[in-house]
């Protein structure tokens, strides 16, 4: 590894902004790739990529592959319910066996904040170890596509107003979403959602608190509308999802009071008519399908980044 | 796309002679691949295949990743059971996210009638769908790959006698194989079963509808066997297993009534002592395992076609 | 084929020495790949392998997967559970299907004894098939990676001294063990464990049973370690795992017993306090993680032996 490179990538906490800087314009170099005939590049030749997806989960694991694939990489889905840990094996063992496999990159999902780092730390030298989601935690590689998507659409970070909407307290979204920006130089940052799904203190992480929508989203560059979870619905925090929607729920007429070149972002899969009307979602100003398109180029870079493939 | 070229493949009655007559002659380019050493050509190297199979599938899902493959596609099989969809994403939002990640064929299997043209409707330029099997409407890629079968036995569709005996009225495939053997130019084609299995009124398809299997099959070139439901044989519209099989099941004594060099097909997977007898299935006639193998070679060429490659 | 070829590998028993010479010093051949920058060799470009798993396994499916990528072949991962055996069709139609498909290499796990051998003789010269464990009959590429884990960490096979422990009655592994190592020239070979788990006049095996630890490893070179089945554990042939710990778990006293650079193997995955020490399986004796990735140079010796590659 030269300066900036890194072995692991499991937080937007532990990055410099050198690192995401680079990571933000390897993604560039790698966008065109989308669009040419063969979509490939020989950057990551013969390497193995093992999926490990303790959570379910179509769109970031999907994507990953994709973005494997087209670095020509070897992609190993391992089927981890039916692994050998069902047999009693350690998680410990079988991730040391499939190291010994001389797998390059463990691409990690699980449903406990911290497991990646753990995974990480298990490792070592040995394998590099990519966060793709860890319990409440965060969430690190859509931070990085969110900026990536706002970086093509907006140019310059540093006098944007971006607003954060929906479940800020359970969201690891939302907690990479902040540090990735700030780290970016984002000054206004607004979170905003009721008063049972956001943090007590959360002016401590230098965001602004709004728990009405259109004060929220006012003159806003960017507007990043959160997935509400099923769970959340049923319990006590909320009252319900048409009532969620209709307090909270991005439409139009809200959407009027942003910045007319606002854009919309979602990390999806969305909830229409909960957390945002199908009018946004397919409207001029969203960029939700962007989003998904440009987390191949993000995967990309930070996988040929642990790599430590220049080409 | 140049003249005679198509974005989608969806039915076969869609399809115009031209059409059918570039696929299999571009199918018969690309047997021989099957018997090389390196089972490969670059012609799709680059392309992003997905599996959307929505019913299970081995033998078509099977072919089709196949073909990819050898057409060095890179493909993308999706759980669709276990995917966003689950989590309260519309269908529709799932396949407009997979095709902002740039995938360039959808296969879908469907047991709704019309899926595929729903999707294909939806996707409009961005994605090709092919059909592979969508409710009792049709099964293109089979019927194509039964008149290559049929094309590398017999020469010449003109003068043939062509049988399909079995459940026509709840089959897709039997729908498919009527269209295209008429679009090929065979006139002479017979649907033969039991009175409760053949549509009331089918001669206005053109074709002729026979209940006795002896007559049905006198004189035929070609015998397409259906592979009979379970389903329908508990319901009330067939007595039984065995006493079908008794009537329509094909043996050798009633194969005697068809020409002599008459080939047997049948789409897989085969109910032995069912539809057909297993002296016929394994015997001279049976071009069964043939047609498997087929699969492969006309699935490489619509995929061809369907992305404009040429080489 | 030529002289010492094989076309299918289902057991230790009828492989000459010529031909276990050939694939350990093939796998020898193929080791360094896996430290290379591309851990690629395009020997099976082309080749389709399809992994027939009838019985769960992460280990060997991954490794056999990893080894077919890394001789560039195509991998099939047919999920036999949801094929089409489940709508009624015989297992033969499916694999002769198969094998209409141009597949050229099965890889079978099977929980009946005898199931690659009756699948090789269904399938004649079509296809090679691979026994990757089959019932307690035999496992015998695990055999080979030890022999192959043996050979590199001690040179020669005839002077070694190698003890087995653990459930020699119900393993198909402790069967492929001491065909191969008494193949290799191996003399002293000792099986050790409970009289309940060493079967009945094993002396006939030529090798000899022990049924103290102790004993059973004095002045050992080798010790493989096997595991133990939790069915057995609950079954009235041990009293439970901690008494079958503490008489038959090698711990690093018990280790003293053997040579001083005796190595430990395991073919995993392993019950960590049930037939082997944490201290023991973790430390400067254990060969177990070198046994996973030897697993894949020993079947990509096998695959490419079987294709009849040279190069």
């Amino acid at each position: 590894m030269t300066a900036g490179e890194i072995k692991h990538f499991l937080s937007i906490n532990s990055l410099s902004i050198g690192t995401i800087n680079s990571i933000l314009d390897r993604a560039e170099s790698f966008f065109p790739i989308g669009s040419k005939s063969v979509k490939k590049t020989p950057i990551l030749r013969g390497k193995t990529i093992a999926n490990l997806f303790f959570e379910p989960s179509t769109r970031t694991k999907t994507t990953f592959e994709l973005a494997a694939t087209r670095l020509s990489a070897d992609v190993l889905n391992i089927n981890i319910e039916s692994s050998a840990t069902k047999k009693g094996e350690s998680l410990s063992d079988t991730l040391k066996t499939l190291a010994s496999l001389r797998t390059d990159i463990f691409v990690v999902r699980h449903n406990q904040s911290g497991a990646s780092a753990f995974i990480a730390n298990l490792m070592g030298e040995q394998v590099s170890v990519i966060n793709a989601g860890d319990g409440r935690h965060e969430h690190p590689t859509q931070a990085l596509l969110d900026l990536f998507t706002i970086k093509r659409n907006k140019g310059n970070f540093s006098k944007l107003k971006i607003a954060i909407v929906g479940d800020i307290l359970h969201s690891r979204v939302a907690r990479s979403e902040i540090f990735a920006l700030q780290r970016v130089g984002v000054k206004d940052i607004r979170v905003v959602g009721p008063r049972t799904l956001i943090p007590y203190n959360i002016e401590c992480m230098g965001v602004k608190p709004f728990y009405n929508l259109e004060q929220g989203i006012k003159d806003s560059d960017v507007i990043i509308t959160l997935r509400l979870q099923k769970e959340r619905m049923k319990s006590a925090l909320l009252p319900s999802a048409s009532e969620y929607f209709e307090t909270f729920g991005l439409t139009e007429a809200k959407l009027s009071c942003a910045n007319s070149g606002v854009i919309v972002m979602h990390p999806g899969p969305i909830n229409r008519g909960v957390e945002i009307d199908s009018a946004v979602a397919d409207g001029a100003n969203s960029r939700i399908l962007e989003q998904a398109g440009n987390g191949i180029a993000i995967r990309m870079a930070i996988m040929a980044m642990l790599s430590g493939e220049r080409a």
